[in-house]
């Protein structure tokens, strides 16, 4: 049982620190008077805690302005925290292209890269074109790369919580690939490594189409489906990372593998070759019987994955992202079916972010990460207990 | 963001209440000192919050034992907790019975009964069949109905928070009860109610087959199977109560109603006749060829959804209950194709409680509400964030 008496001092100067950090985050600047009625610290205390942060650059004075400094004799100092002190980038491999942002210690964005990558593309190649865009990022937004403190990564299949794929068929040597590891070479701080759908589901769920919501499944809708899932606001990753896999369902029965579904001829398509999948849609919007068929199949599938994901987990919102979120058609069906099917239906809504997506849920937990560390009281003190 | 200093003296008294009552609880008995040793609290402080829980029944002064007074002239005085200061009852509503638990404030059983009812009872024959039981329960323990300090009641369908059902496809007459109410009427004491898939699942982690897991999925199979899942040892119950109902899966392809799945002859089984159930096993096991191919079908629909739910949530172990869990050849092609379809596959294990795993979830459920009420330290600061 944790025990709420008695005096660990690191622990309480901890506790104070983010104490005040807190409260200087959420104001422009504040003065030693306020810090004290904000926090219901003593003087003595906000002194030293902003003396200590100061010397650590996460806060600093701010210039006096010179109305106030003339209508009193000597204004009081006031300080600010330097959300500048410290930089974060959240990145995204995928089979397509890799694609990185770069924010401040507030999350404020700076600047952001995309750079195009063959699907054949090896694991070396992959990670050479990403540090060659993450490069040309920091040097565009004038940001060493010793001031970043946290990186977040997305990229497709289950990722263990070292930051090893344990298994990715969406891209060459992926599975069984360290990846934590590889990247904790390029960037001297916190690497943190998370599937592409969890990633997303953390960026809808922060400035998306589910910042209402704590209950939400994002589906990375393609040939073959993945999803993430906020269970009261957190990530629920699974026992081993590999929850809401559900492409794997339809293995089951022996049915038709995902290249097969969508294709006209028979011939499995490309599952990552969106250009061809977008051809057998607009076909189908012209009438072309073989390609309504395969449309209709596709949709029967992805209808079934999200209601066994919805039948499993009862969200209050469903989140359609990825390439087939953008096509006709998806977005009606599954609303039906889920009202028809499930006992509770969820709001079925298309992703906002798009694209932008898997970078900005991984650039939200390398924020989570660093507040973790600053600002949580709370996790300061659960974590002891 | 929590404060952690200042002072609230009636959340502090709590608090200590608390600490001294659990660490009480933990011993046969403990002297002033013992608790002044082990909660930190100073002597005054101690010996206050006794004296309160003295006064409200929870803690009583043991008698001194004879050697102990003889070999030293007055014998420190001796506290203990007090379990039979109140009780405690886990209901089961099911389809062909109900069934009750009773026990101390510690959780051990008292007393059990069970009573036969039949599928077909209206919603007030089978509360009324439930009330004689429980009656006769308290009678035989020579326990006052006054005592009970919570009932916990796990039931077939969705569950609201108020304890209303919300749909309940198993039992006549039970969508739209309200069914915390009506039992409140007969209990004067917190009623929770919960799906009877969800209360197995708490029981199992309890007391059966999943105590060494936090991240569980308990599968209630029968023809149509329900399911209850724990997430880092909480229960998930979804954003409206329908998580895990997976059964609907199978709706959404016109497939066969779960009555046919099973039969022989073309002629839908009654989803709840076990007995006609066991028959078609029975035929299939002596070489029927209809029979094994019903058998078959049934097998092959509990492992997508099972499947389905593995996929979804990822837990590191599947529970199988309800009566298919009996039957010969469930879980061994379960295991086998959850470890050829799931990327990674749980361990599968049988329900350890069998039939009495509703009740002793719904008795844990009770167990959990009164205990954080009284010893919850944690709860209890961290419910005023």
């Amino acid at each position: 049982m944790g025990r709420l008496t008695g005096g660990d001092p690191s622990l309480l100067r901890r506790i104070n620190s983010a104490v005040v950090l807190h409260a200087l985050r959420t104001v422009e600047s504040a003065t030693l008077t306020d810090l004290v009625r904000v926090t219901g610290l003593s003087r003595p205390t906000v002194e030293g805690v902003v003396e200590g942060l100061t010397d650590s650059g996460l806060v600093v004075e701010t210039p006096a302005e010179e109305g106030e400094a003339r209508r009193q004799g000597r204004p009081a100092r006031r300080f600010r925290f330097r959300a500048e002190a410290g930089h974060l980038c959240g990145i995204e491999i995928g089979p397509h292209r890799v694609s990185a942002l770069l924010s401040d210690l507030d999350g404020r964005l700076l600047g952001s890269v995309a750079r195009e990558v063959t699907v054949a593309a090896s694991a070396d190649e992959r990670l050479e074109r990403l540090r060659g865009a993450v490069a040309d990022l920091l040097k565009r937004a004038g940001v060493a790369r010793s001031s970043l403190r946290a990186v977040g990564v997305g990229s497709p299949g289950i990722v263990d919580a070292e930051g090893n794929v344990a298994l990715s068929t969406a891209l060459p040597g992926w599975t069984g690939l360290p990846l934590g590891d590889r990247l904790r070479r390029s960037f001297r701080c916190p690497v943190l490594v998370e599937n592409d759908a969890n990633t997303a589901a953390v960026a809808e769920h922060w400035q998306g189409a589910a910042t209402r919501s704590d209950d939400v499944v994002f589906v990375l809708a393609g040939l073959s489906p993945g999803a993430g899932a906020l269970i009261g606001g957190r990530l629920h990753r699974g026992f081993g990372g590999a929850a809401g896999e559900i492409g794997a369902l339809h293995l089951l029965g022996g049915e038709a593998p995902p290249e097969q579904v969508l294709s006209t001829t028979g011939e499995p398509l490309h599952p990552l070759d969106e250009e061809q999948v977008a051809r057998v849609f607009a076909l189908a919007r012209a009438g072309d019987a073989g390609a309504r068929a395969a449309v209709s199949r596709f949709i029967r599938r992805l209808v079934h994955d999200v209601t066994a994901l919805v039948l499993a987990l009862d969200p209050e919102l469903v989140v359609v992202g990825g390439w087939a979120a953008g096509l006709d058609g998806v977005l009606d069906p599954l609303r039906t079916e889920l009202a028809r099917y499930c006992l509770r239906p969820p709001l079925v809504e298309q992703s906002v972010l798009g694209e932008a997506a898997i970078a900005t849920g991984a650039l939200r937990l390398a924020l989570d990460h660093v507040e973790e560390q600053l600002f949580a009281v709370e996790s300061t003190v659960t974590a002891r207990r």
